[in-house]
């Protein structure tokens, strides 16, 4: 007998994907962040576009390493991005898509050396890489250390984050003068607290690359305990706070990366041998969809980079899996991605009807993150037609309402476009524990092609 | 060098306890069940109130052993129950009070054998008791059982409750017929999948004693998974949830226990001896205070057990501390527990307010427990002066609103009587980093003297 695998679990479950995800019971990522709340979710909002916000996130991404000759040409082979100058204390946003040009998964590629390249986030980037290091023709070992929850065995690294506008002096400050200029997506090394630390450049909050300096500021597992020690005495007089796992998740919302896009695995002939490959209990297979899109065909779920906001990444300089597809879809990407910012009076209509309504009132949004599934999905409607698909409900303190981000017809991304949002998942009752008895309610939200400044956060 | 104590703490904060509990920097209880949600809180507390609920409660109360000849003589001494009638088998929820008539703790007392008793809840009322024991002059052994995230040890027991209206069926069910008939707070013993248990016949939920029957099942740990899987499974088919920690507390809101009055301990030369016995980093020592009622006086938070309702368990049959100061209280109590419900639509502004407000709004109301410390102590008015104080207000679906537990003027404690309380804690902005700037907010709340039976539930 074989082990069970990913394309055996959906024959089980009998046969379509999109049921089988919909009617998964794992509700959304808790992150293993050692508290909640530090301070308060509002405040450590605030914080991230005042002064300064630390996450620890020793615990809850994938680290995945790949090593060896060809570990370059392998990503190459399989992302979407171009290679050309990557290497040695280099950073990306890697995007890798199927043969038919839909995202599988993105993740941070850090190029730890010429020849040692570590993806880190969600395991799903990883878990297609390490399929085709394996099965490829590659000189390239692979080394995986899991998310805390799942890792049986200490993680090898820490990873602190600072953001906002006084990351920078702070990390300085930290590092005793050690700390050079590292530009954006770039790895720099310096010292903080005698440790010697590796950092990525990169921005979680505000508009990347363009606002602030953030760090992500990684090294030995067995030095974590000084180098956060001399980051928060640091960041103490500067009005920084400690982030938790209740704030954590809504930081993407204002930078406007969706951070959980259906992997688009499901379907296929070509994809049948990852599927077997897939174990029948990992992340893919229990990828739980909550929303009120609701559809029987799994890959009504599929989005490509376009879809994405990822067409900045994709290059045509190199082949890699989907680049037909893609080079197709380039032409005139039918959809884009937008904030779809909440109508304030429609969001407390839902919060005070989902509470006192005398019979099913409107879905209960929790916040400061609405998402009650692994992967939430909403339909997006313009006279009551289907014009896109909204992710992941988040206030935060700065936006100063629920913020969606979304994927809609291309001709609809327009600041100011005002469309409907259905927020509630009728069918989902009686099937997900995470739903109760309700009914769906339309929510009128406007479009934001960009993200919003410091500026025009509520003060 | 003595070690640190809690009137050392007092001292080296500056001397009021007061000040030193408001500027606590400790959030609410984080209970340690394994899950935050096990289906989702409404439906989690709809069903305690419709079918019934499943908690596992073997991590976070305290179990305090007390065991010899004189162990009965000793909770006689320092409680104000009568127990003319106690003995094995035979549970009561105790409450001891200091000289001067004021709770110090209360918690559930079980009879476990004619000299082996135990206090189960928080360790307010046990750590009391132990310091009699052992400065007394009482033959009683002490042993400790804390909860789980302060105990070095595994714990001695599993502890499972079963509440509402389908709880004795589905116990009598998992007991194979062995459940026999168990009188309100008696104890019965039965077999669960081949185990010997011993369950609490309480109520959690609805009117005590009087609606439904619910068991408090407990038992060796090392056989607590095949427990609990038979009585998951007896209830699976008849709508029992299993609850985590998000909604576990509110069921207190329901049937009106106010969980934590503040330990009256932190003055008078007569406790003097109890502060210096006490750690400088316990349980009392941190009992951070929020809310709107604001006083320097320690003494304005101490409560009787009359304030809390707990008139009908006070007993003059016995010598017992506070009995003097209670006999004088008792002949015309000025304070009475009451619930109070909050307007909707006043609740309404404060989520709408602390969320969309451009400037400083409500305080954030989190959902559905509004208290932000270990204790929470909000202003109740009437024609602006204070007449009383609130208690964690909690949300259920029961309900349908948000409702205080609060102990009031006893002239004003009528159904239908309309008050005000002030929602926020301007005092603590920039003091405890669980209050994010806001301004406190005036809702309107009506008295209600008893529980809402089932019938009265919102459906």
């Amino acid at each position: 007998m074989t082990t069970p695998n990913l394309e055996q679990a959906i024959d089980r479950s009998g046969g379509n994907p999109a049921k089988m995800l919909r009617a998964d019971a794992r509700g959304p990522y808790q992150f293993p962040i050692p508290q909640m709340e530090y301070a308060n979710w509002r405040d450590e909002q605030r914080v991230w576009r005042e002064s300064a916000i630390f996450f620890d996130q020793s615990f809850h991404m994938s680290d995945v390493y790949f090593r060896g000759p060809d570990a370059k040409r392998l990503f190459s082979e399989v992302g979407v991005n171009s290679f050309r100058t990557f290497g040695r204390d280099k950073a990306k946003q890697f995007v890798a898509t199927n043969p038919r040009g839909h995202v599988i998964g993105d993740a941070i590629l850090f190029g730890l050396d010429e020849e040692e390249y570590a993806l880190v986030g969600s395991p799903v980037a990883a878990n297609w890489v390490q399929f085709h290091a394996e099965t490829g023709d590659y000189k390239v070992d692979v080394e995986r250390d899991d998310a805390s929850p799942i890792n049986p065995r200490e993680r090898l690294l820490f990873r602190y984050q600072v953001q906002g506008p006084a990351a920078l002096e702070i990390v300085r400050k930290a590092s005793g003068g050690t700390l050079g200029p590292v530009k954006f997506f770039n790895i720099g090394e310096f010292q903080i607290a005698g440790v010697t630390v590796r950092a990525l450049n990169h921005t979680m909050v505000g508009i990347p690359g363009q606002e602030h300096t953030g760090l992500e500021i990684f090294g030995p597992r067995e030095h974590s305990a000084p180098v956060k020690e001399a980051l928060l005495e640091a960041g103490s007089g500067l009005g920084m706070l400690q982030g938790g796992a209740v704030s954590y998740p809504t930081t993407s919302n204002e930078s406007g990366w969706i951070a959980r896009p259906l992997p688009a695995i499901y379907t296929g002939d070509d994809m049948r041998a990852y599927r077997e490959h897939l174990p029948a209990h990992g992340f893919e297979a229990h990828a739980s969809l909550g929303g009120s899109f609701v559809s029987d065909s799994i890959e009504d779920y599929y989005l490509t980079p376009y879809d994405l906001g990822y067409g900045r990444v994709v290059s045509f300089d190199h082949d890699f899996i989907g680049r037909e597809a893609l080079e197709q879809i380039a032409v005139a990407p039918p959809r884009r991605k937008v904030w779809l910012d909440w109508d304030a009076g429609d969001t407390g209509h839902v919060l005070t009807s989902s509470l006192f309504a005398s019979g099913r009132g409107a879905k209960y949004l929790s916040l400061p993150a609405g998402g009650y599934s692994l992967i939430h999905y909403d339909r997006v409607l313009l006279d009551r037609t289907g014009v896109g698909v909204a992710m992941d409900p988040m206030f935060t303190m700065n936006h100063g309402n629920v913020t969606s981000l979304a994927s809609i017809d291309a001709g609809l991304a327009e600041d100011g476009q005002r469309l409907t949002l259905v927020w509630g998942d009728e069918a989902s009752i009686g099937v997900k524990p995470q739903v109760e008895p309700h009914r769906e309610t339309e929510v009128r939200v406007t479009v934001r092609t960009s993200p919003r400044t410091s500026q025009g956060a509520r003060r």
